[in-house]
């Protein structure tokens, strides 16, 4: 097998400001990385003139054409029948043909996943994929996973999630040990339905056992109580959204106060320095986007309202999962022991 | 049917800082509330004493011994089964009685909720009593539930939820059209399950359709886009913690920084007067507990950690509660049209 020829196919046309704010964010990702070799995909018309303004991704891109765009409110069946010329399933194909280790797209959520489902396949041994997302906590990183890819899930799934968050912890964060809670209305033992009761029995029993913290609450994320926090895709999907914009409000609420007087100002603006990294460290760019793990193949959404900041940073996420050999990773976990 | 001789019956005993607290809090709200008729429930040999230093509070209390107490990791089952003499217990007893309009105890919340479904029974045309809270938002308060009564819930339930808490919101909150959002991983009308889409179908042919907003996303409990949220049990329990977990850790994280160079005391001493108000309005004893919607009486379900603030918040609450008549237009809206 060649080695691929891209690291990354880049999907030049997915997010509300594409595709200008991907080449500006490609243009300084090519800054620090000027060895990237990546493949970015979409409208060469619109595409042509961007990078002949942004010089240092012009180098380290590849152009390919991609007639078609999925909108962001196609359905993924949708996406999946008629989007087999569009930016964000060329991407995908150039990671399905070995071309390139990985793909990110700011797009369609919902079409993405469905497409990497289908064009990357499933890893032997997982039922169903999951999306996962690093976020900050008061004790440093923590993953969690699902975030939306399976509105339901059984016992089955939470465990495969388990798993993949482990492993993903381990060979991207570089955890020796990470900890892992299931999240749930309360940690003592018999709180919850049977689906997390059964989750938490076979993980109990599972290779991770030793390192299965228990059942977590909704406070034990942010607070960093364990490394890893597995929940199905509809609770995980609330409850990021629910911090993400209970912290925005916070901060949105503190700048309010602080111009609410003149006195403020002079103390406000001295604060400015401790605020900043703050402020930085919550913002949902920093982590450049989820992961959907559990397909052949590296594969990052970035939020649809993506910066040149998440860009930047996604690239960076990616090229650290690839370093880590993540597919091989959750691969071998998965392998029936012969 | 004669008055009430109580306002509400008070578990002394329920909370990690029970009854000291418990009888501190009645104090401060005997000094604002000199006319409240109280029934405080609980151990005599310990309250006594307590009410002696307490003399506000000894003047509106009437004592009711109770020679048990809920444990705060007993099972539902077992405090049904062996807590018939509990201060939580006999509490709730005393409105099932006609003797007090409401309970209110922060003691084992499973407990509580099993009593009063059993004790005060559930109301006419009702499946499920639900846990509700009142919330700051962007926008001002914002009503959510179910908060962890029910970890399981079908559409009807759901629906059942919107319409208690269109009427809370109206009658306790003041809100003359009170909007409502069913909480959802999207808010296009194809996202999520069948049962939220079920939900929302049968809202948006219900009386309250007109102001059914659809389906928010966890973003929007903070954002205060509508005014009601719905959901079920276990996601909003999750919700709600991870929400109140987060805020606090950003408040944290805000104190450490400005302590983290000599330079940003004076500043951050001139801002105090800006943050103080900021954190009393997230901090959960500013509302005073959830409270159970649904059954036949007035029930406060108090934080276990509720300190004086959140003891006076809970009987300004429960005082709204009774006198919005909410249980009488709870049942009005749950009425069969002859």
């Amino acid at each position: 097998m060649a080695e691929p020829r891209y690291h990354l196919a880049v999907d030049a046309m997915g997010g509300d400001r594409a595709p200008g704010v991907v080449v500006e964010g490609l243009e300084i990702a090519a800054e620090r990385h000027p060895d990237a070799r990546l493949l970015l995909v979409g409208d060469e018309v619109q595409l042509t003139p961007l990078l002949a303004r942004a010089p240092r991704a012009a180098k380290v891109c590849a152009l390919r054409h991609a007639p078609d765009v999925i909108a962001g409110d196609m359905k993924p069946t949708a996406a999946l029948r008629q989007g087999r010329q569009s930016s964000m399933r060329l991407a995908i194909d150039a990671v399905a043909a070995e071309e390139a280790e990985g793909v990110i797209s700011a797009g369609n959520t919902g079409a993405l996943m469905a497409m990497a489902k289908i064009v990357l396949r499933t890893l032997s041994g997982i039922d169903r994929p999951a999306m996962a997302a690093i976020g900050p906590s008061a004790r440093g990183d923590v993953v969690m996973l699902d975030l939306g890819a399976n509105v339901q899930c059984d016992a089955r799934n939470l465990v495969e999630f388990a798993v993949m968050g482990d492993v993903f912890a381990r060979s991207v964060l570089g955890l020796p040990a990470p900890t892992i809670g299931l999240l749930n209305v309360g940690s003592e033992e018999l709180k919850g339905d049977a689906r997390v009761q059964d989750a938490a029995g076979m993980l109990r029993a599972s290779p991770i056992g030793p390192r299965f913290h228990g059942f977590v609450e909704g406070h034990d994320i942010a607070a960093g109580t364990v490394d890893v926090i597995v929940t199905d895709g509809f609770t995980g999907n609330v409850a990021l959204k629910t911090l993400e914009g209970g912290l925005k409000t916070l901060f949105n609420a503190l700048l309010t106060a602080f111009a609410s007087e003149p006195q403020y100002k002079e103390p406000a603006d001295a604060l400015l320095p401790a605020l900043l990294p703050l402020h930085k460290e919550m913002s949902p760019d920093t982590q450049g986007g989820a992961v959907l793990l559990g397909v052949d193949g590296i594969c990052i959404i970035s939020h649809g309202s993506s910066g040149e900041t998440a860009m930047l940073n996604a690239i960076k996420l990616a090229d650290e999962m690839v370093r880590a050999g993540l597919v091989a990773e959750i691969t071998a976990a998965f392998a029936t022991p012969s």
